[in-house]
């Protein structure tokens, strides 16, 4: 008698310091033989090996300061197509049937931007094939052929979860399994708050806004895209077999129950502040700096103006954005400078970004209140703030920033036992 | 007023050794841009940077010391795909627009046999495209793509070569360069004869002569698809702009006036020999025995058997083969003494083969003699005799060939100044 056994479809992603060398290759081969010995179909996509893709950017670098879209995109490649196929042959090694697919054989469909595509579709036939014929399928990641031109493209920074989540919704998977180099998703970053805890989920409109506010463990565009379509996503380490924190659209009851009014914190420095002094407060005159700087193709976050002196008629636009946008944004400044009519521009590169990220701060109006005392008891001077319906953040001194998560941290009762978080290493692409 | 300009094709490749390294790659640039500005389309095929082939088998290594063919294919064609990618972005600092393509992309059609496919059809649409667009179009040599599966192939040995004389072919050029660290085809090796010559010219057959008895500058396979096509080979060095040796159909009347009639030596330490000893001297006895090798694929080379002995009814049987199928054959062979009923084999791998080869031995029947005469002066035993029309090879101790090379170089006149030959560095796939 033949037995029906649910089969489950797994998607799983590891990253590149997954899989940095043979001995990673190996263990890794072997909880994705687990997985499938376990009675489920399994998907991989895999990231580049360790500092793969830096060497190959170094590489073109020796060639030329500019290279081309299109070029570095078919070099960058490379680097998914070497570990895929060592992944595949380790996987052979233990006795399961794997084959190897690059983003185009995958049917990994993108927009023509290369360095920075987007996936327009997911045609995923030969998977399908390859998992129906009992194989284990692995998938390179960051990767995918242009819609148009039938160019080799790669989606940029997140490149590979994206990837996993839009490939596990593209096959109907159960879930989609991000294997990291941590436990899980944290209420803090457990390098800067030593008491942070696990969460066991948290919520796709959460986890999208922990991830703008600068916790790296997943990026945005994969949240979005698992928010679309709905794909859970299973946030895990690599490096243990503890379960980590599941991203889905509501959190289960229990978790309900026992849930803290904030979920995280998440913190960032790798933003600067750009202040214009002396802007003629006039109608047009803000639109006229931000449209400038949109033109350049600046992405800023906060944005704040003072109420302008009376007697002058003059005021000051303050915004922040990511450093490396920096040199761009004041030279796009001083350009209209003479058209504004501002008095000056000043740049300040050591401030730190402090979020709240919390679904049930909706209904707890204390929150704000809570944490600006908080920051004064701890010595933390607020300079801009900004919030959503599910976040607070403020920017305060660099040199402060990690006293006042510690603070905040503490304020909003998420302390659990000290070293309960694992940090295991690097973390892919 | 518009010119009509004739403009050439010229498909050119580059081996690793040319495309070692940043500064390589920009020397081929500047070569293949030259080509470009003196009016000509260029398609160019390009393998894989100096050692990176085997550093990826190195990787293969440390995860399965048998890896799967279909994905080794996978992982050794990340070499191609990052050299091509390079130096179209080095063509791109000189001004010129270049487009990389895979084999795949440049429609090399082969069969399923990884590691050493057969290039089925080529079918180059996109790189039509690219040069009538005046691009010039860079494609990885050594790959392609696999009629049934659509898996991904490599074509072996000569692989690059082969690709770049199909391709030629399939786009009707004008010329194929193979481009490599000799300045052409040499009368003899000239790290072994320092007074070897520069032929101007050569013949498929020739060619085909020379490739199989050792001479390393071209690859078999890709004289074999020159000759079916009739596409001419121009072989010169990337590390100067000498004037190299054409592989043609029929050598030009000027250089036939000149013509030797030996056109060159080749040698070759490569093979061993087995013998096998008491050999019953009955009907099919032998036809057994290479049924055997034959069944176990190992390519043998010359064959030779002893009258036998009147008393015994016994006989000898040597052959040749490469060194690498040692192992196999003397294996296969013991699993058949039982059967076939000889009394022991014997393995020499201190065997070295010399050739003669020349169109003009066809009409000057004394060659034969007047190479005996000189190896019988020079001290050499010979050992075997094999010969077709345009060839004369003999087997001989390893630490007599190159004597022996030397000594039919001056018998036969081939020699020319001391030093003509310039050798640059190591040899590509």
């Amino acid at each position: 008698m033949v037995q029906n056994k649910v089969m489950g479809l797994i998607v799983q992603k590891y990253g590149g310091s997954s899989v940095a060398d043979a001995d990673g290759m190996k263990r890794v081969a072997a909880r994705i033989v687990a997985t499938k010995r376990a009675g489920n179909q399994v998907v991989v996509v895999v990231s580049a090996m360790g500092d793969t893709t830096d060497e190959l950017i170094d590489l073109a670098n020796q060639i030329t300061p500019i290279p081309i879209g299109r070029e570095l995109d078919m070099l960058l490649t490379a680097g998914e197509r070497i570990s895929m196929a060592l992944l595949a042959m380790a996987i052979s090694n233990l006795g399961h049937e794997a084959r190897s697919f690059t983003g185009s054989q995958a049917g990994v469909i993108t927009d023509s931007a290369h360095g920075r595509a987007r996936i327009i579709d997911v045609s995923p036939g030969r998977i399908q094939e390859a998992i129906k014929e009992g194989a284990i399928a692995i998938v390179a990641g960051f990767q995918g052929v242009s819609q148009d031109t039938k160019d080799i493209t790669t989606l940029g920074r997140g490149g590979s979860d994206t990837t996993a989540v839009a490939l596990a919704a593209a096959l109907d998977a159960d879930v989609c399994e991000i294997y990291t180099d941590v436990d899980g998703v944290f209420t803090a970053d457990p390098r800067v708050v030593p008491t942070a805890r696990k969460l066991k989920s948290v919520t796709y409109e959460e986890m999208l806004e922990l991830a703008a506010s600068g916790a790296k463990v997943l990026h945005l565009r994969c949240v979005e895209y698992a928010r679309r379509y709905e794909m859970p996503i299973h946030v895990r380490s690599s490096f243990s077999t503890n379960e980590g924190t599941w991203v889905v659209k509501n959190q289960p009851e229990g978790d309900i129950m026992e849930q803290a009014i904030i979920s995280g914190i998440a913190h960032d420095k790798s933003e600067a502040k750009i202040t214009i002094v002396g802007v003629p407060d006039r109608t047009g005159v803000a639109a006229r700096i931000f449209q400038a700087i949109a033109d350049a193709d600046i992405n800023i976050d906060m944005i704040v103006q003072n109420v302008s002196a009376a007697s002058t008629g003059l005021t000051d636009i303050s915004f922040t954005l990511p450093k490396s946008e920096g040199p761009n944004a004041t030279s796009t400044l001083q350009r209209i400078q003479g058209e504004v009519g501002f008095a000056s521009i000043q740049y300040d590169d050591q401030i730190g970004k402090l979020s709240l990220i919390g679904a049930g701060m909706r209904s707890h109006p204390g929150v704000t209140a809570n944490f600006f005392a908080a920051m004064s008891e701890a010595g933390v001077n607020i300079e801009m703030i900004s919030t959503s319906e599910i976040r607070i953040s403020i920017v305060c001194r660099a040199a402060d920033l990690e006293r006042g998560v510690r603070a905040a941290h503490t304020a909003f009762e998420l302390d659990g036992e000290p070293g309960e978080a694992v940090v295991y290493g690097g973390s892919g692409r």
